[in-house]
């Protein structure tokens, strides 16, 4: 039987063999919620880039360029980091390159190692979990997090997949039987669960409730983005 | 008001600030709740090492001497890793030197920049929380868990310190949130909420039942162990 397992912070992703492993990045408020919306919404591709000098460079040789640093958007870029900017009709058809606080970083973390990559967010759960039952591999959720501290929503996400996943995988190291305790506590209320979170309050702070709630919701896509060579596309 | 959070691995230690903090290291199964039961039977110090080169030549030095390497003993030293081992009357007034696979690396590593360091267990739970509220100090728990991965056994202990501290200290950071809301739902059944975890798998493989059901009491003893110098001796 296959294994999944989770990284709560992309600073323990050296302990894991991924050798065998299909990694699920997860940065949930908000950049793999953005990435996913961009797919569902006709975005050709996206390139995730660690450092907002690459992506820089990206913007000036004609990328549509996505730059946030501490929840807010860098100063000369193209897009901020809320999936409702991700759903502007001008970007279908387009290449986009996105750099930000810690879902692009768990990216290239995951990149030299993994048999595959993808991008995961409860927007398209559902077609990440069933993409990861036809696979013959390992999964490892990857939790983005905040400057390498585990965070609340990441965690919930990853013990959501495990939860779907339990009865085809075996769930057998500690970080995942925690995440997925974690998911089953708060199901019933993830928003509930979340309320006192660190990054909540970053984000509630920057008076931005509606994305919250957006990224939250379940299954509103069917997309499953996947790296290829330094892209992301859609499978 | 003070501040209390967890740090899940000693991995992530680099990302907390300590200048004014209290780290409190545990390592349920089995360094600390050694210790804590070595001090309760009259040790009168533990030197805790890194390495089991450091270890042994403490011993060589005249030092009582306990090295364990993947939960079990190495050989040529004085004791395990039971904690029934640290109830020997023998003990009672000497100075043992000890590495472990986690927990001593734990003490190592939160050494050069803690306010202090503590030692803790659910055997001496009562105590440390007791002790923590009394000082001014902000504070962390590390989790040593297993090769720097989390584990379940030190993130219950951590939710449990962060739940006996709730109305005291600000609950603030989400791995803090997370080990409480853990603890929470185990708190009835600990021993329930842990059996399919990794390191008690690894236990039961070795037949240590007893020292399982043992490390989970809580506030057999009164005891808070804390370092000094290179030293742990108690308050």
């Amino acid at each position: 039987m296959k294994n999944i397992d989770v990284c709560l912070s992309p600073e323990l992703i050296h302990l894991h063999n991924l050798n065998n492993t299909i990694v699920v990045v997860t940065d949930i408020f908000r950049a793999t919620s953005c990435m996913v919306t961009g797919f569902a919404h006709g975005v050709k591709s996206i390139i995730p880039v660690a450092t907002v000098e690459e992506c820089k460079k990206l913007q000036e040789s004609g990328f549509i360029a996505a730059a946030e640093r501490n929840a807010s958007k860098v100063e000369g870029f193209d897009l901020d980091n809320s999936p409702f900017s991700f759903m502007d009709e001008r970007l279908a058809g387009n290449k986009i390159a996105m750099t930000t606080t810690n879902g692009t970083l768990s990216i290239t973390k995951a990149k030299p190692t993994a048999i595959k990559v993808l991008v995961g967010a409860f927007l398209n759960i559902g077609a990440i979990v069933n993409y990861l039952k036809s696979q013959p591999y390992d999964v490892l959720i990857l939790c983005a997090g905040w400057k390498g501290k585990p965070n609340l929503e990441d965690t919930l996400f990853a013990g959501a997949v495990t939860e779907a996943l339990k009865d085809d995988f075996f769930v057998s190291e500690d970080s995942a039987i925690l995440a997925m305790r974690a998911y089953q506590q708060a199901q019933a209320n993830l928003l509930g669960y979340l309320m006192n979170s660190s990054h909540i309050r970053r984000l509630q702070g920057l008076g931005i409730h509606k994305d919250i709630n957006y990224c939250l919701q379940k299954d509103l896509y069917d997309v499953v983005p996947i790296l290829r060579g330094n892209e992301l596309v859609i499978l």
